[in-house]
C-alpha cells in the first residue's frame, strides 16, 4: 500500500536565469510506467493548479486519461478548464466512456461543446447518448465498452473475438449474448467460455435470464442487486429491452459510499442535493464556505421555527415555574433525555430501512419491541434521575422529574422510530428525520409532558394539603 | 431483479390423516436449479425454522451451501443448530472457504468441533487457520481458494492449469505468480493470459510489484485500497510474507456497507462492539430487546450524568432566571440551536475523516473556515430570532438572545468539528462525537453562555438606569 509515496524530487528543474521552471519529461514518463494513477493522482492533488497543468500537457494521452479518472470532480473540472482542447481531447478519448461522460458534464456547456467537435463522430455520438439519462439513475452510471457475443459462436471462436476485442472493453469477464435486435439472451463468463469444450456454441452454456437494471433504475438499487447477486458487472438495457450499457463492481463501491454519506448527512440535517456542485461528490475539503452555509442554514432556521414551540410550551406554564424554580434545573436533562433516546432509535430504523434490514411491513411489530424497550430504558434513567432530583429539589420535584423521564423517553423513542417510517410511506427520504428534527420535535413534546405532569402533580398535591 | 418472487405454492404437500405436511423433492430441486441462491435464501427467510430445517435437509448439499451462504447470519446459526451433522458437514465441504470459516465461528464451540471431525483434514486445517485471525481484519475476511502460478509457466501452461482448478477457486481473473516458499512475485489477469503470446513465460508477461494486505491489517483500510485501485481480488500474505489467501470484491461491498453502518450506530450513540452477536451483523430485525438495552443504555446514561452540568449551569443563575422568567422561554431554542449547529458539523467532519477525504493535518485550516461559516450562520438565526425576541420578552431580551445565538451557534460548531480530530488524535473512533454527545456538550456550554450573557447585560443595563 503506497499511501506514502511522494512526488520525485527532479521532476520538476529549477529554472535558470530567464528560463522558467520546467518538467523533466523522462521523471515523468518514468511515474507513469511505475506508479499506479490512482497513487499518481493524490500524489498530484497537492500541487498548485499551475503545476499540474503543466504536468498533464506533458503526460501521454493514456497516462493523463488514467490519472485525471483518479482525481476528484472538482480537481479534475479545474484542470480540465486550464489544459488546451487538444491535449484534453486527446485524453478523453482514451478514458472509459462513464468516466469521460462524467468529465465533460462537469464543465461548462460551451467548454464540452468545443471539446465534443474536436472528437471522432462515433465516440461524440457515445457520449452524448450516456450524457442523456439523468444523474444517479443506471443509465448515468454504465458504460458502453462492454463485450458481446452471438448465440451462434463456438467457445472458440468467442474467446478469440473477445481476444481481439479485449482492449477496448472495460472487462471481458462477463460477456452478454445479444440477438440482431441487441436484446439480452444471456450471460456467459470467461471462466465458463474457457471451461467449455472449444466447439460448443454459446447459446449452449449461456446462462439465460441474466439480472439486469434500465437505464432510468435509481443507481442505489443496482448497487444493492450487484452487491446482493456478488456480480462483477450488470447489463443495462433500454425501453426497447436492447442492450445499452454495463456497470461494473468498482461502481459499486463509489455508489454504495456515496449514498452512505448522503444518508449522514440527511441524519446530521444538512439538505441534500444532486448535481454536480453537491457537497457528496466535492467533498468538505474543497467545498466553499457559500456551499457549506447553504447546505447548514436551511434545517437550522426550520428547526429554529419549530423551537419557538417549545418556548411557546414553557410560557404556558409560567406560573408552575415561578411557583417552583428548581423545575427549570432539570429542563434540560429531560428534553435532552427524550432527544438522545429519539436520535437513537431514529438512527437505528434510517440505516436498517437504506440497507434493507427492516420493511415497511415490520412496522407494526417493532413498535411493540420499542415500547418495551424504551420503558426499560426510561425506567433506569428515571431511577437515575430519582437520586439527583431528591438531592437538588426535594422528593415532590424527584417524583415529578421520574415520572415525566419514563414519558419522555417513551415519547422520543416512539417518535424516532416512527418517522422514518412515516417519511418512507409518504415517499421522502427516511433519513429525513435526521437527529436535529426528532430532537427538536422531542424538546416540544417534552417540555409540555414535564411541565404538564408537574403542574398535575403539584396541583394534586397541593389540593391535598 | 427479482424482489416479488415467492416460493411455488406446491412446494410443501399438505399432510392427510397421519401423514405429517412433507416436502415436493422435484419441485424443489427445480428450484434450486433456476432461482439465485441469493433470491431463494430471502423467500426461505420469512418461513418457520422447522419448515427451514426440512427444506434444507431436503436439499443437495450444493444447493444448501449456496443458499445457506447468502442467509444472514442469525438465520444461518439458528438453522445450523437444528441441522443434522452429516448434512450441515456436506454443506459445508462445499462453501467457500470464508463463509464456512464465518458459520463455524458464529456456532457454539461444541456444535463446530463435532462438525469439525467430520471433515477432511486438510479443510479441518484451513478453517483451523482461518478462524485463528482476529475479527475485522484482513485474515478473517480472506478466503483460501484462490490461484497461483510459477512464474516459468507458459502463457498457455497457465491457462490450462486454471482450466484444471476453475472449479474449486473463487477467482481465477487475477492468478498470483509465487516462488517456491509462496512469497508474491507478481499478478496476471486471466484477460492478460488471454491477450499473450501461448509460448510466453508468466515472468515475462506478469505485474511486479502488485498491491498486498497482511493479514492483521484492518478490513476497513483493505476494502477502501481495493476500492481505491479498482481491484477485482487484493492478495493476503503472513508475517514471512508468504502468500495465504485472497479477498474478493464481494467482500469488499459488505465491509463498506458494515463500517458506514458502525459510524452510523457510533453517530446516534448507539454502542458499538465487534463479536458475532454484534447488532451491526444480527440487524436490527431480529435483534433481542435485551440486545438493543445493552446497546441503547450506557450513552445515554453517560448522558444524563453529563446533563446534570447543564442544570447546576441553571442552578447558578437561579437570582437571575427568578428576575426575567421570560430568559427560559428561549433556553431550548438556544441550546437546541448550538446543538443543531453542533450535530452538523460533527457530521460532515466525521464522515469525511472516515472516507479519507479530511485529515489530520486538515484541521487548522478547516477551523478556520468554520469559524467563518459558523459565524454567518449564527448571525442569520440570530437575526431571526431577535424578532421572536422583542416580541416575547422585549427589547432586551431580544438584545440577549441574539447575542447569545451567534456565541452558541460558534461554540456548537467548532465543538463538533474539534472533537472528531480530537478523538483522532486519541486513537478513538471520530464517530463516537455522535450527535447526542455533541449535543449535550453544547448543552452544557449554551446555559452557560446564555444566562453569561444574560446576568452580564441586565447587570449593565441596571447599573446604567
Amino acid at each position: 500500500m503506497n499511501d506514502s509515496l511522494k512526488l520525485p524530487d527532479n521532476l520538476f528543474v529549477p529554472g535558470q536565469g530567464d528560463t522558467p521552471e520546467y518538467i523533466d519529461d523522462k521523471v515523468l514518463s518514468n511515474l507513469c510506467e511505475s506508479e499506479h494513477p490512482a497513487d499518481l493522482a493524490s500524489q498530484l492533488s497537492d500541487l498548485d493548479l499551475d503545476q499540474l497543468v503543466t504536468i498533464f500537457s506533458h503526460m501521454s494521452p493514456e497516462c493523463c486519461a488514467d490519472v485525471l479518472t483518479h482525481m476528484d470532480y472538482e480537481d479534475q473540472r479545474e484542470i480540465a478548464k486550464e489544459l488546451s482542447n487538444d491535449v484534453l481531447a486527446l485524453a478523453i478519448t482514451r478514458m472509459s466512456s462513464d468516466d469521460r461522460v462524467d468529465l465533460l458534464q462537469s464543465m461548462p456547456e460551451e467548454s464540452s461543446e468545443i471539446l465534443l467537435r474536436l472528437l471522432a463522430t462515433t465516440e461524440r455520438e457515445d457520449i452524448r447518448r450516456l450524457s442523456s439519462y439523468e444523474e444517479d439513475t443506471a443509465g448515468a452510471l454504465m458504460t458502453s465498452e462492454y463485450a458481446t457475443l452471438s448465440p451462434g459462436l463456438t467457445a472458440r471462436q468467442a474467446i478469440d473475438k473477445l481476444r481481439l476485442e479485449a482492449p477496448n472493453k472495460e472487462t471481458i469477464y462477463y460477456s452478454y449474448v445479444i440477438d440482431a435486435q441487441r436484446r439480452l439472451l444471456g450471460l456467459v463468463s470467461l471462466r465458463e467460455l474457457i471451461l467449455a469444450r472449444p466447439t460448443v456454441r454459446i447459446e449452449k452454456i449461456m446462462r439465460r435470464d441474466p439480472i439486469f437494471a434500465r437505464v432510468h433504475d435509481d443507481q442505489e438499487e443496482v448497487a444493492r442487486q450487484m452487491a446482493k447477486y456478488d456480480l462483477l458487472a450488470m447489463p443495462v438495457v433500454n425501453g426497447k429491452d436492447a442492450l445499452v450499457g454495463i456497470i461494473t463492481f468498482d461502481d459499486v463501491h463509489d455508489v454504495i459510499e456515496e449514498e452512505a454519506t448522503e444518508d449522514f448527512h440527511r441524519m446530521g440535517s444538512i439538505s441534500s442535493g444532486t448535481g454536480a456542485d453537491d457537497l457528496v461528490d466535492i467533498g468538505l475539503r474543497d467545498a466553499t464556505p457559500w456551499l457549506l452555509i447553504r447546505k447548514r442554514l436551511p434545517w437550522l432556521m426550520a428547526l429554529v421555527f419549530m423551537n419557538i414551540f417549545s418556548g411557546a410550551g414553557i410560557a404556558y406554564y409560567e406560573d408552575t415555574i415561578q411557583a417552583t424554580v428548581a423545575l427549570v434545573f432539570f429542563l434540560p436533562l429531560l428534553i435532552g433525555s427524550g432527544g438522545n433516546a429519539g436520535a437513537q432509535s431514529a438512527t437505528l430504523m434510517v440505516r436498517a430501512l437504506a440497507i434493507g434490514d427492516v420493511m415497511m411491513k415490520d412496522w407494526f411489530r417493532l413498535l411493540g419491541k420499542e415500547v418495551g424497550i424504551a420503558l426499560a430504558i426510561g425506567l433506569c434513567m428515571a431511577l437515575a434521575v430519582s437520586f439527583i432530583g431528591v438531592f437538588r429539589g426535594g422528593m415532590d420535584v424527584a417524583v415529578i422529574v421520574s415520572m415525566a423521564m419514563v414519558c419522555v423517553v417513551l415519547f422520543g423513542s416512539l417518535l424516532g422510530m416512527s418517522l422514518p417510517f412515516l417519511l418512507t410511506r409518504l415517499k421522502l427520504d427516511p433519513a429525513t428525520a435526521s437527529a436535529p428534527l426528532v430532537t427538536s420535535v422531542a424538546d416540544i413534546g417534552g417540555v409540555i409532558i414535564y411541565f404538564g405532569i408537574a403542574s398535575w402533580y403539584l396541583g394534586l398535591h397541593h389540593a391535598a394539603i
